[in-house]
């Protein structure tokens, strides 16, 4: 393998992608894609349509993820997780033998929440390594909604459903951004001058969206949530709180 | 005018393009475009290649955007700012009479540290927005030194160079992104434990890198950045700071 190039592309909508994205499919000699799982099957289905749309001849390799363990403590957990991952693709290159490039499609942006980089990182000998930036579920979240995501001169804190559970709102913020949150953790902040912009499936057909005052939009997030969850057997959301706006 | 259309088209890489925003910019009707100053001319070049390289048959008005003053205090010179570009965009449409959806190019993201949210709200009547989001130049710094954005389940503040120069480092942030910062506000920190990653004209040909321990790099930075303005007679830079990595 000459180089890994961890290709940023979007949250779900085959048009996020960039074109420094679809030329980079083109190029590539290999692609490497997660297998189909039985859980969010639609999202496995959506890179294959993307690699589609993108005209890339690259023959797909698929691997298969390892399960996390959730008995582990979650630093030990998210680094023996990364750490078989980086087997598991080590393993399909060796099979594979890529005369060039190999591409792997990553949701959003490579950067951003996501591990792959900590992944490749693992990897020996170390590929080069080609980042190319997509659009990430922040972005789709404040299009969506059509609002800024910062004040003017203000700050942002983007943390995860983990931390705003665990430590409560980031000392300061007037704007917090939360992804990974499983839990919904929103639901118990006691703020009554915040504002929640809320959205699922962002950039994908099925988006749903809400917002409202925290108080009053609670209840209704957590059934449109729990409702779509039941229909679709999964779901990834994202929300943005402000202080009186 | 049916519709403002916001068009997120990234950070100067005309391939940073989404094909949302390629086919939005194909079916406009018309494209409003600031006209070029004597300052950052290569800017206004990029946004007419980009227009080309989208082959969009919209018509392309002009317009002259209004000189802040700098006399008054910062939020009402931003406020008023707002106001007079406002003033002049609705003379424009009501010059140009676009018979369908009338589309703005913003560079990187319509919804993060960029006004024209803020200015289509002063707008009257309201027209329709729509918002495209784009790679910001958070996506592209991060991508170019091929680093992740925040660390394992951690919380990245991103907050301007006003703030940082006014307040310090965020209260327990461990990674903190500055965007608009003029005046490398970075050199005033002491802290020995923060490493720096930089960037300027990011995605564009001539984008410059730079990092290591802040106390390290921040003499070549300045004297990297002094040079490139001289050189291209404008600069835009962002930066990641992060404990201790």
């Amino acid at each position: 393998m000459t180089e890994l190039w961890l290709i940023g592309i979007g949250t779900g909508n085959p048009e996020h992608v960039t074109l420094e994205a679809r030329r980079a499919l083109r190029d590539a000699a290999l692609v490497m894609v997660p297998r189909k799982g039985p859980d969010k099957s639609d999202l496995a289905d959506l890179r294959h349509l993307i690699l589609a749309a993108c005209d890339s001849p690259a023959p797909v390799v698929e691997f298969d993820m390892p399960v996390r363990d959730d008995s582990l403590p979650y630093a030990t957990r998210v680094a023996r997780w990364h750490d078989e991952i980086a087997q598991i693709w080590a393993a399909a290159l060796e099979k594979a033998q890529p005369q060039g490039p190999v591409a792997l499609l990553v949701w959003g942006d490579p950067g951003l929440y996501d591990s792959t980089l900590r992944i490749a990182a693992r990897l020996s000998p170390k590929p080069g390594l080609r980042v190319i930036p997509g659009i990430t579920a922040l972005q789709a979240l404040t299009s969506a909604h059509a609002i800024p995501f910062n004040t003017v001169n203000g700050a942002v804190t983007i943390t995860t459903g983990r931390r705003l559970r665990d430590h409560g709102l980031p000392p300061g913020a007037d704007t917090v951004v939360v992804m990974l949150d499983g839990e919904c953790s929103f639901r118990h902040l006691d703020a009554p001058d915040l504002r929640i912009w809320w959205g699922a499936y962002l950039g994908m057909k099925n988006q749903i969206l809400a917002s409202g005052p925290l108080s009053e939009a609670t209840p209704r997030i957590l059934e449109m949530r729990a409702r779509a969850r039941a229909e679709h057997g999964w779901i990834m959301d994202t929300y943005l709180l402000r202080r009186g706006d």
